[in-house]
């Protein structure tokens, strides 16, 4: 259980907010701490030196089994030096499962006791993920955090039916368990120096399933538990599902997780979800919001969120967030961004993408910060006072 | 004829390369000077910061007037302050006069003796650009340097038609000269502090056309000699015609340009074009290759074209140019930017843009270097042989 790839620290109590400290081979990561998610090997429109930068600082990222396994597939990652060496990323990477993406294509998939049979999107090509799989193609990966192969209820299944899903979550992440154990065993007898290696100074994530269900969420964690992770995941949230039933999963589930183990809640959320989740001890978080909002011209601040599409800004020379340091607002007015957006210029997607990170990543520094020196709680509310007062 | 905001200093002789200082209030800029093309207010796909990195270091850059007139328009960039202030930029601009673009309308634009009718590509709208319009809105802008409003012949144009279009080109640089003198005395008049005029302090060059003809074109240099300007540009070139025309253009009319003016070719080119037009004594470039190529999957590199596509680059950890000393050459390989390109990653576009615009950069660097050392010709010979060396 005490595996040397990655230990954490905190004093704190279960069921609070708790600052900590991951310590990985590719640095330390405080904790709580917001993962920019990198589908496909790129965190969409940054650079890494801008994730290195102060301005953001990511400490770690994630990666997407699933996508990068379809594409460039596993046999040209192997042969680049794995996922690090062929993005070009020197810190702290944590790749899902495949499962949840796997989900996803809903009918386009066929889950058996085996595994899941789906159509690729890349080329409809037939293929076939299991835990066995996907613990292959992580350790070909070689990220540093590896999650379980896990299967999502569906948010309107019946009890049977949500049942069944929760245990076939939990076999598949025994069969996760057993994969992983040999394949670093395998690494560690292959001689190989500990940079070499691809795996074999990985840890392991188990995922706690269970939909709406309290009763269910509380068996499904004991079985995680009984199965014994580095790390344990709230899974299956955040997918359609009313705000409240995910704060009475997060509330029941997240006291009851062991407190010297990080707890990661998956695909969450807006910085208004981050501080409700971090009040319950949560400490790792992973959303696609900064950078597909970016994208799509959406600018989280601290006075809440900005329409940059908006006519109000067409002239308008302030920076997006005035309390912002980062690099855009420092240099850039929303009348700009408009007129980069409605241009179609990528710069538009570049510029807003940086700021929405460098928003998410300083939020959580000043919620790390305001836990040690235990001023969480008029941190919290201070924060949530500001948003919504944008004027939009 | 002496304008103190541009000044231009150099010490060769008419018809050979040359090395120059162009003294602006916006800084220094070495020529021979390739500056990149900022269409819309943005180089497309890399941040200011690039720009000014000493990767890039791009003293001066180029906007089109056509695009930003028609969008955000004038009285949004007047209102934000200018151009450089729009956009966040406090090096050089130069705009071109938006004759070019409403040209390559085709058959959306109507021609007279007033300016140019045209329909909006942003709206349908009914648009008039004339000389006189095409300097208002250059003033609005506040560039460094402001092109004259001309008409570009078409490639295969009777004798007749390319007679007229450069008298009239002749007779559009006189109003546009007149136009400007008097804007620029308007705005010395108003009082302002240099800082806050737009204009008042901006440079105009003249733009010599006639189509391949020589003896047109000595005409039109003789007649854009006379009106008067702070430098002087061949247009019309690299618009379709064979290569020969226009190394055979240049060549007769390079050296017969005044050898105290900057002297510019307009649209060009590839970095073996750029090399050729420095042998005539050429001082500045503008280009749309390195961007619009970058985010097509062509690189520049020191060896060759390279086509980002290719499946043989699909395990290559080698960089784009192994000699490039830019920061995506000193971190990504060709496997991870071509997986970029094949999957529609954004970054792909930003890597190869960012990396053409540091080798056409670099490039010019080292024929300015090696002028001053007098190796130029033994620069351009070494650099002509590596070329098509990349096994593509």
């Amino acid at each position: 259980m005490n595996n040397p790839a990655i230990r954490f620290q905190t004093d704190a109590e279960a069921g609070q907010a708790r600052a900590g400290t991951l310590l990985t081979r590719r640095g330390e990561i405080e904790t709580p701490v917001f993962m920019p998610v990198g589908t496909a090997g790129s965190v969409k429109g940054i650079r890494f030196e801008e994730l290195e930068h102060s301005d953001l600082d990511a400490r770690i990222i994630l990666g997407n089994t699933y996508h990068l396994w379809l594409r460039p597939g596993i046999e040209t990652i192997r042969s680049c030096g794995g996922l690090h060496r062929f993005i070009g990323w020197d810190r702290a990477l944590l790749t899902d499962s495949g499962g949840f993406q796997v989900w996803s294509l809903g009918a386009l998939r066929k889950i058996s006791e085996e595994g899941t049979e789906f159509r690729s999107h890349v080329d409809g090509s037939l293929q076939f993920l299991s835990p066995e799989v996907s613990m292959e193609v992580q350790a070909a990966l070689g990220s540093d955090i590896v999650m379980v192969f896990d299967e999502c209820a569906p948010g309107n299944a019946a009890p049977e039916e949500a049942r069944q899903s929760m245990e076939l979550t939990a076999r598949w992440a025994r069969r996760s368990r057993e994969r992983f154990d040999s394949l670093q065993q395998e690494e560690a007898d292959s001689g190989k120096k500990t940079a070499e290696r691809l795996s074999g100074t990985q840890a392991l994530f188990g995922i706690i399933q269970g939909a709406a269900n309290l009763e269910l969420r509380r068996e499904s964690l004991q079985r995680t538990l009984e199965t014994g992770f580095d790390g344990y995941a709230i899974g299956g949230l955040s997918v359609g599902e009313e705000k409240q039933v995910m704060w009475d999963v997060v509330g029941e589930i997240a006291p009851l997780m062991p407190p010297d183990r990080p707890r990661y809640l998956m695909g969450v959320g807006t910085p208004e979800d981050l501080l409700e989740a971090v009040t319950h001890g949560v400490d790792m978080f992973d959303c696609v919001l900064p950078t597909r909002n970016g994208r799509t011209g959406q600018a989280f601040t601290s006075r809440g969120r900005l329409n940059i599409k908006n006519a109000q800004w067409a002239k308008d020379t302030r920076p997006l967030d005035e309390s912002c340091p980062c690099s855009v607002c420092a240099r850039h007015s929303r009348a700009y961004l408009r007129h980069l957006y409605l241009t179609g210029e990528m710069l538009a997607s570049i510029l807003l993408t940086h700021h929405n990170l460098a928003f998410f990543l300083d939020t959580m520094r000043g919620v790390r910060q305001s836990i040690r020196s235990g001023d969480f709680p008029k941190f919290r509310r201070e924060f949530t006072e500001r948003l919504g007062t944008n004027g939009e």
